[in-house]
C-alpha cells in the first residue's frame, strides 16, 4: 500500500517493491538522508581505507544517524548492529546482500550482531503458514546467516517464537508507547487485521533496546537494511527516546533487481532470483534466461553494444559476482562496445553462482547445528 | 463502555460496575445460561451433597456449558480451573470471594488451577503504572491465593511478564484468529488504544489452551469469575473450535456489595473493602462505617425493623463470613424483627473479619516464598 498522496510510478513498503524506483525521490519521501562524498571519506578514515563494494558503488544511498553512531563510536562507544528476516521461504540472493554488507560492519567496528527472525510474523500474515513450518524456516535461514562467515562470539540469534523473558518485557514496554492510529498509518493495517501483527511492531523494535537490557547501559544501534523496511523504524525511533534508549540509526541498501524483468528480487517469484537450496543445475538454468540489456540480434548488438544500465545480470555482478571495480568496468565497457556477448556474460555468472552456491551449501551444513547454541533465550 | 444499544440502570464490563444490577437482565444481555434448581441438584450430587454455601445461596448465577463439563468429568475427563486477577493492587476481600469458590471447585473435583497474573495488562493500562510494580503485586496477589489453602500440588500460576515459550505461542496462534473489529466491539477500544492492550485479548485468552499444550491432550477448562469477566470469553469460546480446542466452560459469581453505599468493592474505592494488608484498626474501622439497612434511630428500627435486603454488612455476612445458613436466617430474622441492632451486628462481623484477617496474614507470611515455586514457566 502506497501511504502517500502523491502518486508514484514505483510502490516501496515492507511488503512490496514494485516498480521502476527513484531512489532519490524515495529517500525525499522516506526522510532518510543521503550518503554523501562526504560521509564515503569518513567510512573509509574508520575502516583504513578499506570500503567496501557496495559503498564504493553507490549501492549504498541513505541513513538516519550515521554521522550520530560514527561520532559515538569515534568517542570509544561501540555500536550493535541489528538486522533480521522474515523466514517465509528459503533464503535467497537478494536476503544475502544486505547480510554481506552487515559482516562487513560487524568486522570492521568490532560490532554486535542481533538478528532477528521473525517466525512469529511469518505465521500471522497468512492463514495458509503453519507455525511450525516458519520457525523451522527460521532455523535455515539463520544457517544462512552463519555461513556468510559471522563472527559467531559476536552473533545473536533472536528467534521470536523463542524469545525470553527479557526480550518480552522491552516489547511489551514499547507496545505501551505506540497506539492503533500510528500503526496504522505505517503499515496500512486495517481493522480486519489480527492482532497478533497489530502487536508485532513492538516486537519487531524489540531489538534495538534489548541489547541496552542486556548489557546494562544504553547502546546504540545500526541497522543495516533495504530502505523497504524503513517504515518499521518510524515508530520505533519515536519510542527510543520515552523509554530513555537512544534512537536506532540505520544505513541503506539499494534493491539489486531480480533475474527477471522488474521488481526485486522475491521468494514469491522464484524464477526471479536463486535460492541458496537451489541445485547447481537450476541455478544456472535460472541465470541463463535472465533479463540483459542485450540487443534482438548478436549483429546488432556487435554494433551497438549492449546496455548494462539496464541489464539484470550486469546488476548481479555489480552487487554480488564481481567483488574487483576494475574488472566491473571493464566488463561495463567490453558490453557498451560491443565485444561481450550476453550468452558468455550469463554463462559466467552462472559458474560464479554455481561456486558461490557450493561452497555456501557446504558451509551450511557444517553450521547446521550451530545456530542453536547462538539463539538468546533471557 | 456499555455495548448494548439498550439504555440500563447499571453498567457492567470487565473494568467497571456500577448501578443496581439487574441479574437476569444482565444473564440475557451476555448471552449465558442461569443456575437452574436442576443444575444445583446435578452438583449436589456430584459433590456428595456438600454443596458450597455459594451455591446454597444463590450467589453462583449463571454458567456457560457447565452441563458439557460436568458431562465429561462424569465420563473421566477431568476439567481443570482457570481464574486470574490483574495485579494493580493489593487484593480485597472482593477478589477472595471467588477463589474461596473456587478452591472448593478444586477440592471437589480434584482439578488442577491455572492462576493467571496479568502484570503486563496492568502495566499497559495505566501511564503511571510501572512494569516492576504490577509484577510485584503479582507475586503478592499469588500469596493471596495461596494463602486460602489452594493445594500447592494442583496449583500453578501464570504470570505473564515471566510467562515461557509454550504459553507466548498459544497466545500468538490466538491472536491470529482475532481481529482488531471483533475486539474493539467487545472491550470498546479505540485507535488511540495502545498495541499492547489490542493484543492483550489473546494474552488473557491463552490459559484456556494451555493446559492442553502442556498435557499433549485436550483439557476441558472451567472458567469461575465475576460476571464482569464474562466479555473476555466470548471471542476465546469463538476461537477455540478454530485452533481445535474445547470451548472454555464458565461459572459466574454474582457481586458482593462494597462497605459503602452503591457499586461492588473496589481498589479504586479504598473504603469500599478492605485489603488482605489492612491493619485490624483499620479494618474495624472500615466496617463500622459501613452502609446498612438500618433505620434512622434504634426506636425507629426496634418497631420497623431492620432492611436485611439492602444492607452491604448482611451481604457480606452471606457472601464471606457466615457460612452457616441456619445462623444466616437467624441473623436475617433478628434483623427483620428489630431484635438486631446495626451496632452489634456491625461489631460482630469487624470482629470476624479481624479474625479472617489475622489468620490470613500469618498464612501470607507462611507461604510468601511458596509462589516463585508455583510459577510456571514453560
Amino acid at each position: 500500500m502506497n501511504t502517500d498522496e502523491e502518486s508514484d510510478d514505483f510502490i516501496v513498503t515492507p511488503w512490496e517493491v514494485e516498480g521502476e524506483i527513484d531512489y532519490s525521490k524515495l529517500i525525499k519521501k522516506f526522510g532518510t538522508t543521503p550518503i554523501t562524498p562526504e560521509m564515503v571519506s569518513r567510512i573509509k578514515k574508520l575502516t583504513n581505507g578499506d570500503l567496501h563494494y557496495m559503498i564504493r558503488r553507490g549501492l549504498v544511498i541513505s541513513h538516519r544517524d550515521l554521522d550520530w553512531i560514527l561520532n559515538k563510536y569515534e568517542s570509544g562507544e561501540k555500536f550493535a548492529l541489528y538486522t533480521g528476516r522474515g523466514p517465509s521461504e528459503n533464503t535467497h540472493i537478494g536476503h544475502l546482500i544486505p547480510w554481506q554488507f552487515t559482516k562487513w560492519l560487524q568486522d570492521k567496528f568490532d560490532a554486535d550482531l542481533y538478528f532477528q527472525l521473525t517466525d512469529d510474523e511469518k505465521f500471522l500474515l497468512k492463514l495458509e503458514n503453519s507455525y511450525q513450518e516458519t520457525t523451522r524456516l527460521a532455523y535455515e535461514n539463520a544457517t544462512d546467516v552463519l555461513a556468510l562467515g559471522f563472527n559467531p562470539e559476536k552473533t545473536h540469534f533472536i528467534i521470536d517464537s523463542e524469545a525470553g523473558v527479557k526480550f518480552r518485557k522491552i516489547a511489551t514496554e514499547i507496545s505501551k508507547k505506540i497506539t492503533f492510529s500510528t500503526i496504522k498509518g505505517i503499515f496500512g493495517f486495517t481493522e480486519s487485521t489480527n492482532i497478533g501483527m497489530i502487536y508485532h511492531p513492538a516486537i519487531q523494535a524489540a531489538p534495538c533496546f534489548y541489547p541496552s537490557v542486556l548489557k546494562g547501559r544504553n547502546v546504540p544501534i545500526l541497522i543495516p537494511a533495504g530502505i523497504d523496511q524503513d517504515p518499521y523504524w518510524r515508530a520505533t525511533r519515536d519510542v527510543a527516546k520515552r523509554l530513555g534508549y537512544y534512537k536506532p540509526a540505520a544505513i541503506h541498501l539499494q534493491f539489486t533487481p531480480g533475474l527477471e524483468e522488474g521488481g526485486k528480487m522475491s521468494a514469491s517469484k522464484p524464477e526471479s532470483t536463486i535460492f541458496t537450496t537451489d541445485s547447481s543445475k537450476l541455478a544456472e538454468k535460472k541465470v541463463k534466461r535472465a533479463f540483459t540489456g542485450g540487443r534482438d540480434t548478436i549483429e546488432e548488438q556487435k554494433r551497438l553494444g549492449g546496455q548494462p544500465e539496464k541489464c539484470n545480470v550486469f546488476a548481479w555482478y555489480r552487487s554480488s559476482f564481481e567483488s574487483d571495480d576494475s574488472l566491473l568496468d571493464k566488463r561495463w565497457n567490453d558490453c557498451k562496445s560491443g565485444t561481450l556477448m550476453c550468452g558468455p556474460c550469463k554463462q559466467e555468472l552462472a559458474d560464479r553462482v554455481v561456486i558461490f552456491l557450493e561452497t555456501h551449501q557446504a558451509k551450511r551444513q557444517e553450521l547446521k547445528e550451530k545456530v542453536a547454541e547462538l539463539v538468546i533465550r533471557e
